[in-house]
């Protein structure tokens, strides 16, 4: 099975800590050796050509080494990319070939923005119709699951639509999918961060008044009291609990939650 | 204006060098500052997936950062990755502010393949009707010639056409945009390297019997004859020579020239 890490936050943070800990279940303290990728939101500001700031830019690495030996995770480790929404997957191949095109998380284009989406389980026969303008590149399950995402959302929407429009869609296109096995995801566009569980999901928010928190997989502490400013909220969704001393909420079967500013929202 | 490289071979070559000297543009020997990025095409050779073994993966750098300060710009110096197709740009803003979504490449996939495309020069008056499936993220003329062009093919040809075919296309659609200003690009899909210049681009081919190169940017040679086999075979595309010892052959202006398996085609 593969590992989700996904990161929501209302401001933008460096996922340096979590990350070190997710990329460690590459062949360290588990066997997820079929390759790797994260994808960053970012923006840089309002400016005249963005006068909302949106983040719309994203940064994207994939590797089909294992993260735990990839010179691209040592980098992003190393280097404190800071943004407000983050997807990050470590592969255990169960369909699809090890190679780079087969690599999560995936990217579309869809209403003028990047669409981001990561995986993690197995379906069966799941062949949908995909006569749009969204085609797999590799061959997996995940990357034809997103794509009829990508299609269906455009079919229903003529432009992009609310947060809490578009949790309505995805919450019953999700559904349809899951009905063909295991469906945990990560979903992007860089305003909201969507997250389905099928079986193993959990979440934790992290906000005022901060703590420490030591990760499960290595040997590491943070003090998020001295990081982190008093206003800042994170939301961090993941396959499984990476730190030993907080409160990580498990997903229900089937449920979609929506994060938006480092928090779960009502959608 | 922007800087352009495209290099295309016939078995994967590291880029190591020549982008050395294309990176020490961007605000060391130039004053291009406003970003830059380089993409790989990759595969994994044939396998029960990909029985052509054609180059389907991606991996995708861009940053708003100075290539001469960017420390991924400094991971790709030093690390070498092997492709057959490679794009990089560094960028001068025109159009469009300094931001992560106006770095080129630009990505999209059509077809079950991803195309990836690079943009030196300005056009004017450029606002075509993007009615279809691709939308530019971004503020650049760049990315909206570049979804334009995306669009065009879709509607031109039902699937992936023979690359002599795409070629008859892109060229009356280069044609078309190089009325609006100057449209020097590179687009690659894994499998042909095109170029088009409206002013300024070059290229050289690498061949048996190889020879020494040296850097016109940086006090750096290269013997290719140590290095590369004598079947190897690598085409180089540039906006401006990149050594001082070899022979570059300009571009005529509304020249489109399709690069395969490191040698100029026919197309």
């Amino acid at each position: 099975m593969c590992q989700l890490l996904g990161m929501n936050c209302n401001t933008p943070t460096d996922v340096t800590f979590s990350f070190r800990g997710f990329a460690q279940r590459a062949g360290v303290t588990d066997h997820h050796e079929d390759g790797w990728g994260i994808g960053f939101f970012e923006g840089q500001g309002t400016n005249a050509d963005n006068p909302q700031g949106d983040d719309r830019g994203l940064r994207h690495f994939i590797d089909h080494l294992p993260a735990s030996q990839s010179p691209v995770a040592e980098l992003i480790g190393r280097y404190p990319i800071k943004s407000r929404n983050v997807i990050a997957h470590i592969r255990k191949a169960t369909q699809g070939v090890v190679a780079l095109e087969n690599c999560h998380p995936f990217v579309r284009e869809l209403w003028g923005r990047y669409w981001m989406f990561a995986h993690n389980g197995d379906l069966k026969n799941f062949a949908p119709r995909l006569h749009a303008s969204f085609k797999p590149v590799g061959s997996t399950d995940s990357e034809r699951a997103f794509c009829w995402i990508m299609q269906e959302l455009a079919k229903s929407h003529a432009a992009m639509p609310s947060i809490a429009e578009l949790s309505i869609t995805l919450r019953e296109l999700a559904a349809q999918v899951a009905s063909h096995g295991t469906f945990n995801f990560l979903l992007s566009n860089g305003q909201a961060l969507w997250a389905h569980a099928s079986t193993h999901l959990c979440f934790v928010e992290r906000r005022h008044p901060f703590t420490h928190a030591s990760l499960s997989d290595e040997d590491l502490s943070v003090n998020f009291a001295e990081l982190a400013a008093s206003t800042d909220r994170v939301a961090v969704v993941v396959t499984a609990a990476l730190t030993r001393n907080e409160n990580w909420t498990a997903f229900a079967p089937g449920e979609l939650k929506v994060f938006e500013s480092g928090a779960l929202t009502a959608w």
